[in-house]
């Protein structure tokens, strides 16, 4: 198996980048992975090493860049050149901590989408409190959504759930303001009997505040609401966290205290990391795209690389296919 | 000043609410309150008192109880005869700790609409790090909202950040899945440039993950986007305390020195509960319509009457009205 990788995207890109393929390379001895990026500055980081490549890429598509645009346009960045080894058949799966936006239009443009799929969804898996973690989809790929579009969602949030997360019949849940059936906006009551209908351990409406607590293991909602969402979870938990710090060392007693509880507290923040799970899945493209997070360090590239080879190792875009096909 | 408090409503009336409404009468000289609801359980929790009436009810409209037929069929539950207290002269506000849902219903039909406002909004003010807070709306009054609507909640909301909670020239935030102007799905884009002509403190789009940090005063958002944000930020917050506690208590160590940091913990949640604030306000009516959280306590009951008050003192009905008809 063969991944190809944006060394160029992210925050700490390229050298947590190439220390997260390495740790992958020694980790799984099937591996091999293409690094496409600045080859003088990938080669800072790393010598000759087996299994591993690197293609050389003069543009960068940077953060602030309009996504559409800067795929369309610097035919030389990394993140484009990463793609068109996955379209041409030299790599299985791809992956960049870069602009989320630009990899959703690389994913749409140079991979394709799988036939009868009619729009990719980004699908971070997020924490819950006993560590099981569960998906999210869509988290912001297509922000006007369709009834039929949220069933895909479903089918794919459910297969990549039980093939690659080892999760049995998953729950799958539809994200709303309430959980009797009824309720919700006019796309929400559209979707609920399709759901209802489908092939799936649907378990009905769920609600926001629940998700943290393993509600669901597979969310269901459109791209807005999945986004803001999404990052209504980050924030909180962030601005819970900074706001602890500042009361747990606001006197000398506290620091004290807080000090004998660093490992605990420690514990919980990895807890809510879920870089750990690794990246978003950008589901229902011929291959699978990951977006690793943009702060992502060497173990976070590691778990995206982890994450990309399962999703390979189980056919999870063959089987995807199949049921899309079956439906038809 | 009189206002009507639904006696029968939350998870802890009627005690909590005769308590909360008996702080408040000794706070505010001016303040007559009529509490509606069962006349021997409230008499349970209060003998004579001045400037406080009691109407008996012989109904209640239950948390499960399908929201708009509870209002229109229970004719004489607590919060319907509240809301005709408003409705016919004889209350200047009114609060209840009961079925959400219920009681926009009965906001609607029976306090009314002011003219010329299309959709009332419910706006819960929530915590921020510093302590400042910033209101929301709406958070689910109005699960379909049109473009129209939501300029008219910040107009709503900004006067009210102005008025009652003293915010000079309060910042108004688009709640968007990214800061840049041309993000979001279909309504956000047309809501945009509607902000931008209006005179407010429009500073554009805000992002879930920045609520708490304070980013703006107002935050405006459809009634479906705004009640799954208001959940995630309770949720999340509410899970990680959760996980924060079971860590802490995990050995005999840590248990100790959780003890010793307990009031910084203790303040740090009281500064995430909301109550704090107020109850939310239902926008938009020809009279100050609360609606308490179904958890509050006396304190809780105690903050949003004195938050009803403060809107009736600053004419905020009356100012609301004259915008919407200087717009016109």
């Amino acid at each position: 198996m063969r991944i190809a990788i944006d060394a160029m995207g992210g925050d700490h890109a390229p050298k947590e980048i190439v220390l997260g393929t390495l740790k992958a390379l020694e980790a799984f001895p099937n591996l091999h992975i293409t690094l496409i990026g600045n080859e003088d500055k990938i080669k800072t980081y790393v010598s000759e090493q087996k299994r591993l490549s690197i293609i050389h890429a003069n543009e960068i598509i940077e953060a602030t860049d309009e996504p559409v645009r800067a795929v369309r346009r610097k035919k030389n960045a990394s993140m484009v050149l990463m793609a068109k080894e996955v379209k041409e058949g030299r790599a299985d799966a791809c992956i960049s901590a870069g602009n989320t936006g630009a990899l959703m239009a690389a994913g749409l443009f140079i991979v394709g989408r799988i036939d009868g799929i009619d729009r990719p969804a980004l699908a971070p898996t997020l924490p819950t409190a006993d560590g099981r973690g569960f998906i999210m989809l869509d988290a912001g790929a297509n922000v006007d959504a369709k009834a039929q579009h949220l069933l895909q969602y479903a089918i794919m949030g459910s297969i990549y759930a039980e093939k690659v997360r080892g999760v049995p019949s998953p729950r799958v849940g539809l994200l709303n303001i309430g959980t009797e059936k009824n309720k919700g906006n006019d796309l929400m009551k559209q979707v609920f009997p399709l759901l209802e209908k489908a092939s799936l351990h649907f378990i009905g409406n769920v609600e926001a505040r629940d998700l943290l607590e393993g509600v669901a293991d597979v969310v269901i909602t459109d791209g807005f609401t999945g986004n803001v969402t999404l990052k209504a979870i980050e924030g909180t938990a962030q601005s819970v966290f900074s706001m602890l710090k500042t009361t747990l060392t606001s006197n000398f007693k506290s620091k004290f205290a807080a000090s004998v509880l660093k490992p605990q507290l420690l514990d919980l923040k990895a807890k809510m990391d879920y870089s750990e799970y690794g990246g978003a899945g950008l589901f229902g493209l011929k291959a699978p795209v990951i977006k690793a997070h943009g702060s992502s360090d060497a173990n976070a590239i590691f778990n995206a690389i982890r994450q990309a080879k399962d999703i390979v190792d189980n056919n999870v875009t063959e089987l995807i296919k199949k049921q899309v096909e079956s439906d038809d």
